[in-house]
């Protein structure tokens, strides 16, 4: 057993592996990045096939491989089931994926889990009955859990290595060329499939929308794609934008918004040209609003806001608030239609949205970022990925990423959820450490990380409730009591990667 | 001494290196890409510097390592000499050049050789003093010219590594965004920069219009940039669009085009949704407007237009006779500045364009070329690169990959320039084989390659005077005689590359 930074115990066959985290970019180094065989297409060649199977075949996918695919449809996802499907018909096991996230809709999953069709996983997360069962131990190998950054990074590095890339597409022509904002099914942004096509040793576009060619804008490029199929559906639109949400009205997560909104807009970044992202949920919704207001009223616009984009951010956007959007993934179907019509939103990938290892992601020029927690401890660190049960329910996405590049990081939350403490002594799991983290925002008040003694200084006259984190957690326990330990098994069931490789902290059975 | 497909004889020591021309697609395999190293970039990192020294010393260019330069601002290009200078006050040697292109206004580069300073050269082409000088055999190494797909392929390969790309950016954001259509030298594509910005070790932005961030449109991503430096002036933007030719009132070259565009639109390719590149120069112009005529009596428009892109496209496009415009490099304002604001206009990078080792190149899907000679023979071989007297003068451009993928390639060219033969027994020079072109037309008439009999039989009734281009030959030899052979010297002063990476030919000192 090693103990890394964190005090976190990670098991000497993961930490021998993997290495153990000692420091946001203590693991930051120079290196060759990896590559991919390429077979050329050839002029009068074709790479439209028939079916899915076809396309299987054609790429000569076999045992103990290692298949990709994008979790831009989100819940409206068809894509990883009809190829798993697909691939268990034909017998295939003990394959690798490496799909950028999973949603509820693939509990398929788990039966390919069962019978040995997939025995290793990496994913940014895992929602609902998958990550139950997870959690329940159904897999020999722990899943490995990746932020958004990080998953760019282990493929560029090569820790991460695509034999086939299936990349659904809501517009492609024959020769591959493809983007999210043509077709029956757009999702926006192909941020985060991007990055497989460029690395993945061989990549099969599948749509439900085929175009004359060139099919323009193009986001994935015919000179990443080996393999076009068409199929009925690719996804449900509605799915997609499933889960995003709109204006609360939910008087604490008004409460807290307010709070942030005035964290942001009394900061030292706030002024003309800053840059934010606040991401999705209720609460980081209002923050758009509330800041909106602001922004008006003091005249400032912001140069970029950035990530996961919903249409609070098209609203700032086309009012002349935000110059430019920087868009890696969409949440709702008016964000994916404005990348399309748009010039100043601007749509990048993975590697340039987040990587720490790239030669410089766009949230190294962030000021100030809005992040969700499922709880925070008085080290300051975040667990966005078990719930109180123990339970992976949750996603790494671009946490730990953005809070530890951007100049100040909130992470807002309730103090409860129910009658669970969501400011605790300990974190169940650690996804982002303490030290990445500027200020905690509740609906009591905000805490602020005692390692920004400027913040601290700068914040002394801010018109909102301040306290330590310890307080805050002292509020919180004095409602619904001391939490209770989990009772955990033995079983490592997923290794949490913080962003640069290392294992910050691990997952076991319950 | 070898002997190619094609008859010509290659020193053993570059056969043994290169391999020797075997066809078109006999080289064509499975491999594994080229990768750069990357030195990660960390928050609050900067990448602006103060000047062209600073940027070298901190890349820590070193004898014998190999730089890079784009050529898209052509004639008006300040970048590569102001570079090469401050490289030899340094007292940096022996390095490599792998510029996309070498102009006129590079002739510095002569002292440069001569000091040591330079000693390998790999480039599309040379020009006046320059090529006079290389001709003269001022290099102990033979430089090595390349298509620019063979460019791109050699780079993807890892034939030629960069070490240090210095790319010019009309403009750039202090973290590298960097785009050809906004800044006080507009080129418009960045489409040969792209190339060397994805796969070199490390790439310095140069430019003279620092932008906000984030600059976008994007070509270059701060994802493949190091180093910015900010200079007065990187390009004069007259000499990019010098040698952009306007519309010919030469009675020869208007019948050329008038024949050219009788042969493509009374074609099996002319139809709704066909593509064709033109090119540059007065005649391959006035095919435009003799096409924009035909397309506009038959009712017939392009799906799109390919290549080096002019006004000529541009007025197509905007006609709405030409969908898009696949675009990797312009030869004229009007081009750049409808790249930066016409959604249709589309930006490339080499690789896509031309590459012989991509996953698909767009001339792979591209009906008929139109395409320049200096000398034709009756092989139907073309020679682009040295003048009737022997000497380097020309670029290979995209000619080799052009007329290799597209489905009908002309050649256009009279058939005697001044008291000079074009149409010869043999050329001076193979830069393309006569295999990938299928049509010559010259003011007297057309020769079509014997090797297409279904052209033949389909032009039985074209409206032009059909020759054999043996006729053809004796034609201009009864004009001018027939060409006293070069007397050249012994040395190898320059390898022609396929676009493979095989030797097509070289050439000796005059």
């Amino acid at each position: 057993m090693t103990t890394n930074k964190l005090g976190r115990e990670i098991p000497t066959q993961f930490a021998d592996e993997y290495g153990v985290f000692e420091g946001e970019l203590a693991n930051i180094k120079e290196y060759q990045e990896s590559s991919r065989k390429i077979k050329p297409v050839k002029p009068r060649d074709t790479k439209l096939l028939g079916s899915i199977r076809e396309a299987i075949e054609k790429t000569g996918l076999k045992d103990g491989m290692t298949i990709s695919f994008h979790h831009h449809f989100r819940e409206g996802d068809f894509v990883m089931n009809m190829v798993l499907a697909e691939i268990a018909k034909m017998g295939i096991k003990n394959l690798s994926i490496a799909p950028s996230s999973i949603a509820n809709v693939h509990e398929p999953l788990i039966d390919h889990i069962k019978n040995g069709v997939v025995t290793n996983i990496t994913s940014s997360g895992l929602r609902d009955k998958v990550g139950a069962a997870i959690s329940a131990g159904i897999m020999e190998n722990p899943v490995v859990i990746r932020s958004h950054g990080g998953r760019a990074r282990a493929i560029a590095a090569g820790d991460v290595h695509i034999d086939v890339a299936f990349l659904g597409a809501p517009s492609s022509d024959e020769y591959g060329n493809a983007n999210g904002t043509v077709g029956k099914a757009t999702c926006g942004s192909l941020g985060y499939a991007m990055i497989d096509a460029k690395y993945a040793d061989q990549v099969v576009i599948i749509t439900d929308t085929l175009m004359p060619y060139p099919n323009t804008p193009i986001s994935i490029p015919q000179t990443d794609v080996d393999y076009v199929v068409e199929v009925d559906a690719i996804g449900d639109p509605n799915g997609i934008a499933k889960g995003a949400t709109r204006f609360t009205k939910n008087p604490k997560e008004l409460l807290i918004a307010e709070y942030a909104a005035k964290v942001i807009t009394n900061s030292p970044y706030y002024k003309e040209g800053f840059s934010f992202q606040t991401g999705t949920g209720g609460a980081a919704l209002a923050v758009s609003r509330f800041m909106r207001e602001a922004m008006l009223k003091d005249g400032i616009k912001a140069s970029f806001a950035l990530g996961g984009i919903t249409n609070a951010m098209v609203e700032l956007l086309e009012e002349g608030l935000v110059e430019k959007i920087i868009d890696v993934q969409d949440f709702d179907h008016p964000s994916a239609i404005s990348l399309g019509k748009n010039a100043n939103h601007y749509e990048i990938d993975a590697n340039m949205y987040a990587s720490p290892l790239s030669k410089g992601s766009v949230i190294n020029q962030l000021d100030t970022a809005i992040l969700s927690a499922l709880e925070i401890d008085t080290d300051f660190n975040v667990n966005v990925i078990t719930g109180s049960d123990g339970v992976i329910r949750g996603a790494s996405g671009g946490h730990s990423d953005t809070s530890m590049a951007c100049k100040m990081s909130l992470v807002i939350a309730p103090i409860i959820r129910g009658r669970i403490a969501t400011i605790v002594d300990k974190v169940n799991t650690v996804v982002t450490p303490g030290s990445s983290i500027d200020v905690v925002v509740t609906e009591v008040g905000i805490a602020i990380n005692p390692a920004r003694q400027d913040l601290i200084e700068h914040f002394k006259k801010l018109d909102v409730p301040q306290f330590t984190i310890e307080e805050l957690k002292e509020k919180a326990y004095s409602i619904v009591g001391t939490p209770q330990p989990i009772q955990y098994g033995d079983k490592v069931v997923a290794l949490i990667e913080y962003r640069d490789g290392s294992i910050i902290d691990v997952v076991k059975n319950v």
